[in-house]
């Protein structure tokens, strides 16, 4: 499982669109805290892997590629772990 | 905006994996529970026009071909409202 404190320091730019506790800035954009860290997991993982197509997935594929799979679990712990 | 009553009136299928009460019953899949209307909208678009081609899409594609646009909102209004 992922580290979330590792994942704060991570989540500097994450929380420019998905807040500083995880509710999201713009209503368009999802709501991180408390969501399940191993599907947070795997939608990194399809915006990395080009499997999000949307108008979103332009803004999120850049972040999610500079994304290792350790950053993906820790940024997942981190906001799974958000009440 | 949706209607979260015509919304919880569809929303018997989607209870089978994100639960009855919006809390996913399976860790890789998205809790909907308080989610943003807005994305959820966009999310079921997406799965609808093929925008999400993971192994997840799969099971959300045929799930979302079903739906109307109202149908979307209505779902979506219904799990916003979920604390």
């Amino acid at each position: 499982a992922g580290d979330a404190e590792a994942g704060k320091a991570k989540a500097a730019i994450c929380a420019a669109c998905h807040g500083a506790n995880g509710i999201a800035v713009i209503p368009g954009y999802p709501n991180l805290a408390g969501q399940n860290s191993q599907y947070i997991v795997s939608a990194l993982k399809a915006y990395k892997n080009g499997e999000r197509t949307s108008a979103q997935a332009a803004i999120m594929k850049p972040q999610a590629t500079m994304l290792s799979d350790a950053d993906m679990e820790n940024l997942a712990a981190y906001y799974a772990q958000m009440k």
